[in-house]
């Protein structure tokens, strides 16, 4: 509909594979992707790729994957609501007003007093640090390559990590899973978490890739207080197994995968606008480096 | 400490009378305030002077309220994380967890397709407004004289109110108590609020005074859906009674009156800045008006 003259056909079904040009897909079948020789682009449905990345016999068209602002900021919205909900201790006043406990003097640190440090500063680790920041929090980032990004100290690589966990009390992991990224967020890593802050321990906010981290350490170190709380929304298996103990443990909060979802219509418009560009002679934008993995 | 050549008494204790040049207080026992002939203000240690304001034989010296701007950003942390936590139907999610349901597909609509309307554009309304604004919500204000504040439409008055409320989702109540302001939070109101929005209903959260709300509306309002739920930090009785079915109803969130605590030592600083300022021949700040209360 926002491409008249391209006809849509949907994987599986029957059609003219070699009359195929672009797809796009969430994670396709093993196959489906091959034998279609007039292939220009797969545009990946999700903001990640890593599904795709391990797909046997991916084509050699470029990879688009989908960056779009609603996406962006309903992530940002996710990471200053759950930041905020540490901040003001937020699990707290809900099990007071469970117990009927009137308990106001309790007075949380401002967010100026708590330091967040954003993993992963790309488009939606950008957007999120941006916001934080207004709402006061003290935010840093870090990113694979160095970066300098007004109003932001900026660690990179495994030689910034350390002192950028040293500096960091609520920590947010907006990372793509990649073969560096994979099992990250571990006990060693958690260990070296700033530990002098107002909050009373270390948190952890991912909503990048579950395969980033290693929910028995995540649960371990809750239990033995090298964490104080976790808000996950996503997991090393999805959905999250009925007998995963994060479900019920009493300092971690769940979501099901839907911190940051598209809107179908908006990712339709996103796709019909690269095709246009590209049709045009432009390049795709957001196209994924199949080298370093995102 | 903040005012060498001060002495700091605690009214109630012995002390010269004749000798007090300012009081600081949250709401004076009958009579402390009587006999004090040197009295040159009053500071209220609360941002809300209505306790003050009803105080028999008010001496009549400035009252100068705190304004202060940890106070101002505790405040609209609070705002922005209900705000948020109403958009994402993060009471759903808490549930879900409850029951280790995982159900992604309810994607709730992003900040921009919300409109908030936040009552008392003062020094609080002004700063959550604009917090509300860059995490994407649709915000207008509503004060009781004509405003021009960039990027907000603002209404005024009676004659405001109801345009005000036709396009408004949720309602964020930063009102002063006054004796326009009783009871104003009642089902009259409630019932002028828009239904045409994303969140199935109208939304209330009230961090103001509990003496604007009407409980018994609230509660009848929630039952038969004139209201959607309600964020409550304030009562009209604190601490909010344990019969209270606020406490127990599945769409209210009840904090106790801390949505912004002030810290101590801020508010020293402040006191002793006014004192300053007045000791130095200048006006004191953030003189309340008595004769609209606030
Ligand atoms: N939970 C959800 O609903 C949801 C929704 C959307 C996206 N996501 C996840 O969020 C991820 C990020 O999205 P995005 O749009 O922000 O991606 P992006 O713009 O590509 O940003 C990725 C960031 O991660 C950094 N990074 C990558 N590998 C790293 C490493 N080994 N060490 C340190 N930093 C590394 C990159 O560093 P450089 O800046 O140096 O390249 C960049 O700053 C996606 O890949 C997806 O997995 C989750
Ligand atoms: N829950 C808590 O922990 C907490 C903490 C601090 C404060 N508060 C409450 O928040 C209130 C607001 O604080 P603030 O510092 O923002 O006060 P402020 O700067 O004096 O602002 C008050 C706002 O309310 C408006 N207003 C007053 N009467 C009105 C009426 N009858 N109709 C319409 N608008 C009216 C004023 O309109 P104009 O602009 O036209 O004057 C002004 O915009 C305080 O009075 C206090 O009760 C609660």
């Amino acid at each position: 509909m926002h491409l008249p003259g391209l006809d849509i056909v949907v994987l599986g079904e029957d059609f003219d594979r070699a009359s195929v040009r672009y797809v796009a897909t969430w994670g396709p079948k093993p196959g489906s992707l091959s034998d279609l020789p007039a292939l220009e682009a797969i545009f990946s449905l999700g903001a990640g790729v890593d599904h795709l990345m391990g797909y046997p016999g991916l084509p050699d068209v470029p990879i688009v994957r989908v960056s779009q602002d609603d996406l962006t900021h309903r992530m940002s919205e996710y990471v200053v609501m759950h930041s905020l909900m540490h901040l003001r201790d937020q699990r707290r006043f809900d099990a007071d007003q469970r117990a009927k406990r009137w308990e106001p003097d309790r007075a949380p640190p401002i967010a100026a007093q708590v330091r967040v440090g954003v993993m992963g500063f790309g488009a939606l680790g950008q957007d999120a640090a941006r916001k934080l920041k207004v709402m006061g929090f003290d935010v840093a980032g870090w990113s694979r390559t160095p970066k300098a990004i007004e109003g932001f100290e900026i660690f990179s690589g495994e030689a910034g990590l350390e002192r950028f966990l040293a500096r960091t009390d609520i920590l947010v992991s907006l990372l793509p899973l990649t073969r560096e990224t994979r099992g990250i967020l571990n006990r060693d890593l958690f260990k070296k978490i700033a530990r002098d802050g107002r909050l009373g321990g270390p948190i952890l906010i991912n909503a990048g890739r579950g395969g980033s981290q290693v929910e028995a350490d995540i649960l371990a170190c809750l239990d033995d207080g090298t964490l104080k709380a976790a808000t996950l929304d996503v997991f090393e298996v999805e959905p999250l197994p009925q007998e995963s103990k994060l479900w019920t443990h009493p300092r971690v909060s769940v979501t099901p995968h839907n911190s940051a979802t598209s809107d179908a219509e908006m990712t339709a418009r996103y796709i019909a606008q690269q095709i246009r560009r590209h049709e045009a002679g432009e390049p795709f934008q957001n196209v994924v480096d199949r080298a370093r993995g995102y």
